[in-house]
């Protein structure tokens, strides 16, 4: 080994992360202020309702919870100008703005805790926040959407190939494609919405885990902070991360329809398929191959899936088999929600950018869908509709003619009335209509399917539903 | 090695389960009749409904619907009456239906397939299996909710002491505790009924991806099969599986509910504890050990979450980047989502059971209750609401008592009105009615809270509501 | 709603399936026989052993012994001669083997269970059953390799384009695209063989959790049993289930390689890659579409990831914070050890074939690579090192020889030597000897690298190890 | 909704967050300097190796070699004491230390990115790293086990009940228990052990994929970074991450352990079982209950499983079906592993210091082991051993006795000699000897038993291993 091996880290981080000794690693695994002050503003808010509602009720002067109130509008302003020092004494967010108020208005502030604990305190501000993020990736989602609509009325009518399998299946058109993404977010979209709606409880009054018994108004602070009600069991209230695991799962589902457009966009701009051009702002380059354009933005969007389902994990292993009420395990909750978070409203907007500037290679997909026998599936339909042939035989027919058509070098549409009237006598001229697959595509009139008509139809109605 | 040890199985498999060849091992890993013939009701419903659309719309002649409805109904009986052979070389359950109605109804059945394809009809069978499955959690749900509703009205009143951390926190009744799970399976609940709803369109007429050229009425067969309308894009149709997610991140979240019952369960079971005697029905003995009771289904009730949250991480790993439409893939979907839904219907079951035999150790609660100066907080509380000392100073003032009772060796009730005024002068002697158990649950009476009179009030709504 | 919607199976499951009452369900729920008696060559053996011992150290008579050894390999025989009947009534595979072993062999079997108990049977049987597995895993891949070799070895020479990103980047060799598989593969087998060594002690003695009285020698039953030597702590001994969780992460990440190669294929197989030709035994096709040849085996080993990973996620779960020793939660790490072990072994076979099989198509992986200015690169090696220029000089003249050849719409090679001179004075004719992609490939010469020299002492040194 | 009402940072975020337009979104989403900045001794490390063979192969002068071999270290003293500035735009730290470095040594700098990229740069810095928390996770392990067997040591006789489903089932040791995580721990250091060598090999010079054309000399860098040899294949030399997938699941296993414990010391340290008292150092109190001491540190160590095993279905998840070699979605691979080694390092402290620093409640356990006829097993082990009886008669009678033991409400060794023969005539008076909780932890003396003299022997084996 020379000089140059690099000393294992090992034992200095061993002697020196951890050579202040019992205290320092409990601070370090104890405290959340390091990841907990993202709640800053819902704390603040929480507080602020909060201290009304005790004036409201007489629990506290009206002289008093003003002073709060105030107090915590300048803890906020202080927070939000970057002046704010969070220290990790402090050990959590509702420590730190409540030592500051203390500071700012001093006595009154001592009362601010009164019928309620930090266990009601953090489930109140996390579910603020989570509810937020709903509301955010709603937002997201709603631009995607709009990106893809944009895409699809733009190529209502380019054909293209659909696969299964990655083969080459049966012409379908770009319009299509692209609404069958406006469905899936579109299913995302109503999954927030739920879940939102789910969630939109106030635990604030639960207190410790018990209720409390001063006379306080649940229904005033859930009102005031935009719940729908407050929530009906106080040991369930400061128990519960449903809200949490429910906002990762619709994340998870979400992520993962990113990540099979982003699957699409990474095979459609290799050279072999040249369905798509990226525009450089999502793509990344190199110095000597100027026309390779790797597409780095669809490749994380296709890994942000394990980021997202990765958290979906973490928590629902942190919640497995905890007894009743606050147990400490769950202070894990956050940094994944948070992560998690992030995570898709970056996806979302990369996504949006990615969709709204990309470029259909309308040529080379018109190409690709009229290859590989893809109208083979509208010759089959044809004999049943036409000439009543039982599907199976109607089948059999098709079978042969490919496999003519295949011996001869030429695809479908290029073979006589001669060459199929050989293999069925009743085959008549006007079956070259639905060789193509401008008609083929044109002929799926059924409900939802890829017709430019239905299409169009589908994207009236989706710009209704988003207006 | 001695002649007892086992040969390795490892070239006997090797050499014996895949001595077949290539297709004994494509078998194998390709058919899905093995586990899809569970479909079989399903599968044959999705057909009657499509015969009888394909008859009004003229495109199938009345008489063969007829024929065709009919001899579905028979390959019915016979499955139901277990005379159907399934065999691996149909592949999977829409051959094995198809090709028996076939030989029961001659040519008609081979005019069945017309405008649809495997890919629609397994998205439409897979979808009623599965929003039966919804309805099935639903039932179970209520079922597990209304035995805790009855444990709750029988102990509404019963102190028990409420934990944070394992630890002693205040005292709670029973019943509050009870409703804490109606909560969270009114939750659980909720999720299954709102994913019902979202799943609840019909795939049927997405054909092979593209939609089709007959003149299909999409609207007909969606309403006879119990959907609210059919899917609006084909391409989505035959590559969604939401659903199936949706389902099993739901079941994620109710399993997760479960183990939290059953670690309590194992926990208040323990000879420390004794806080619950559980049926012998839910428990297993030793011949030699006759006072073990063994808490068996408790433990597999908290290990269920890994086996439900295991197949949901299995299936998204399965969808992550998947190109459209269909894939084979995504034939991995069914195992998951049967054993999921499986264990999940028997976990509510076997709760359910549990739940309503189980046996509050009354005594043993109460006197647990009791210990631990769980009342601490009553007496903090007091002093800020009877004196007007601010929270913090009321603390120091309770946590100064409790030292004193810790060196006394008593709890707080058996200290004297003058050991207490020599803490703080201003104590009276009605601080002693704040001090019992039972004094300090009834005073709980914010909403949501402990009390005997909140928890009355939120069974009853509990009951209006399942009724 | 019309008479064809099918009616909820809900209420009917509810009603049927649990309809039996708490004995039924708590049946379902606790006994293992329905799974566990796979592990019945592994219980037997290990009760052979143990009785062998018991005899060897004078707790058993030798004639008990005899009895019992004999009467064990008639249990063995009726079970693999499917002539044995599984009673859920006796729970496990343990009681069923005891309880017929006493209908043949009489007293002497109800004394078998001296010194064991089931928690240490059911670790020993367990163990020996993944014991099994590795063995087959590292049979099953060296087959694999052995796949990759031998296609290694017929297109060491072979041009195709290596990416990143899935965009062209550099010609490769097939064979050297071949091998990377192998070196995944072999550090496959490696983990299989830590995992083997691992878990190669024998926890029988363990009894039920503390060790036994008797005079038992450990090491005669590990010896017999063919392990290493018995475990050293009877408590972790029926508590372990590390063996099974690193089965299970080792097969995760082989898997995670199949999954790999199988994604390959799917893409290699599309009509714009057309880069392999998979054999009809690992396709299905379509009977109207016959030149679809759709890779379900591929798409199939591509998923089955999700399986094994799902599984190992399970056991994770079960596992966490469980409190020593045996918990009847560890009774769900058969079925998930069982899927994921078939499933691994099926997938390996099933590659095994298709690697086998699979033609490359030669010329079109040709003509992919010399496509895309591929060997860009090759002309910026070639200034650094012949004519001395800076790396990042010499990537810049290239860039500018790249673009112009983009301009004149050829590819590099078909530059002329007065083009290159225009833009970098110093430029000779031997540039043209790297800018074919024979030379490319020849070229790189590094250890490990590309080059069929490279490629072909790889080959020799892998068919040496696994000769 | 009143003006308290937070309003949703939906909005805000969307139009703050990203309003910068695609640039910023594409920075956010594509640069890892964020994070990869962590790898910066690893990158200088694996730079100095690399000029110096290009310099020992001619392919750098040594004056090159010797500017960049220092400018190198001067880059590295810069970052240590906190003086470089990471800028985005720089994208990594591979181009944050070579634009640094070029600033410094100026043309030189251009020449050390000769024969090399960024993909093998990547997967030298990362491998370097992961094998560096190999080394820091096995110190961690080894600290851990001395603390264990310290406990092991000084408790090798307290008697304590052993668990089965959390029942008392028989009497162990303490020494015992502490001993059965050592073996845990043993086997994940063991794991470590065997990950680290299996990782350890170089793939420096694999360039972009392909190897190089130059002529370098890979066993040189190898041998200066401390690796056992240069990787073989190049296309895998980029492509691969297992060393970091193994790394996860071995953490896994390893977090899983520290799990179990976890629970144990929650469950330890409740008011119902008092076994041990958990030092101030890792628990947290409350003002004004000062008997309460939540045990913080075991339940957030309980919880970080799922934060690690997060993070291993995260990867497994990105690196599913990606085709070869190097794809960005490989990006996501750093921060999972960032995480959950810093999450494993500072988990094996915090246990360090909580298992050296608790105290087991001796007496509680005594009286705990004899009460539950722990001792029934002995009793019955009796009767086979020293009256020959059958194993399965032997539980008979002695379930006799428990019974007649319970109806009398004693335990089982306060039953009369008259009252045993009563039940079976043959029990003579040394059976007393077997049901005291001594003398039955004493007997259990087979290999890896429960008794002292066993315990010491495992304890004396651990200190020579560790020494």
């Amino acid at each position: 080994m020379s000089a140059d091996t690099p000393k294992s880290s090992a034992n200095a981080m061993w002697g020196g992360r951890f050579s202040a000794g019992p205290d320092a690693i409990m601070q370090a695994i104890n405290a959340s202020i390091g990841f907990d002050q993202r709640l800053y503003a819902q704390d603040i808010a929480g507080s602020r309702a909060h201290a009304a509602m005790l004036a409201a009720q007489g629990i506290l002067s009206d002289k008093d919870a003003e002073a709060i109130r105030e107090g915590l509008l300048t803890v906020l302003s202080e927070i939000e100008a970057g002046k704010f020092v969070f220290r990790v004494e402090q050990e959590d967010i509702h420590m730190a703005v409540e030592a500051r108020l203390t500071e700012i208005v001093g006595e009154a502030g001592k009362r601010l805790h009164t019928a309620r604990s930090r266990n009601d305190q953090v489930a109140v501000d996390f579910r603020l926040w989570v509810r937020d993020q709903c509301d955010a990736a709603i937002t997201g989602l709603e631009a995607l959407m709009r990106a893809f609509l944009a895409q699809a009325e733009a190529g209502a009518d380019w054909v293209m190939p659909g696969f299964t399998h990655l083969q080459t299946a049966q012409p379908v058109t770009w319009g299509h494609h692209m609404l069958a993404y406006v469905e899936m977010l579109a299913r995302d979209r109503s999954r927030f919405i739920d879940a939102r709606k789910r969630m939109n409880e106030c635990p604030l009054g639960a207190a410790a885990l018990a209720g409390t018994s001063f006379p306080i108004d649940r229904h005033m602070t859930a009102q005031a902070l935009g719940f729908d009600r407050p929530t009906a069991n106080s040991l369930d209230s400061v128990s519960d991360r449903d809200f949490a695991l429910e906002f990762l799962s619709a994340s998870s589902i979400c992520a993962m329809h990113l990540s099979r457009f982003a699957e699409e966009l990474v095979i459609w701009s290799s050279a072999q398929f040249r369905f798509v051009r990226l525009s450089d702002k999502w793509t990344t380059g190199s110095s000597i191959m100027p026309q390779k354009k790797n597409p780095d933005a669809a490749e994380l969007l296709r890994a942000k899936l394990g980021r997202i389902l990765g958290a979906t994990v973490a928590l629902f292993t942190v919640m497995k088999g905890l007894a009743l009420t606050y147990s400490k395990d769950m202070q894990e909750d956050k940094e994944q929600v948070f992560d998690a978070a992030d995570t898709l409203m970056l996806a979302l907007a990369a996504m949006t950018g990615m969709v709204s500037d990309m470029q259909a290679m309308v040529d080379n997909l018109r190409v690709a869908a009229a290859s590989g026998f893809s109208t083979a599936t509208d010759l089959a339909d044809w004999l049943v509709r036409e000439l009543g042939l039982p599907f199976r035989e109607a089948h059999h027919v098709t079978g042969t003619l490919v496999a003519m058509a295949e011996t001869k070098g030429c695809d479908l549409p290029e073979l006589t009335l001669a060459d199929m009237q050989s293999v069925y006598a009743g085959i008549r001229a006007d079956v070259f209509d639905v060789l193509g697959v401008v008609n083929s595509v044109n002929s799926r009139q059924s409900y939802g399917g890829t017709s430019p008509v239905q299409v169009r139809a589908q994207i009236a109605r989706w710009k209704a539903t988003l207006a």
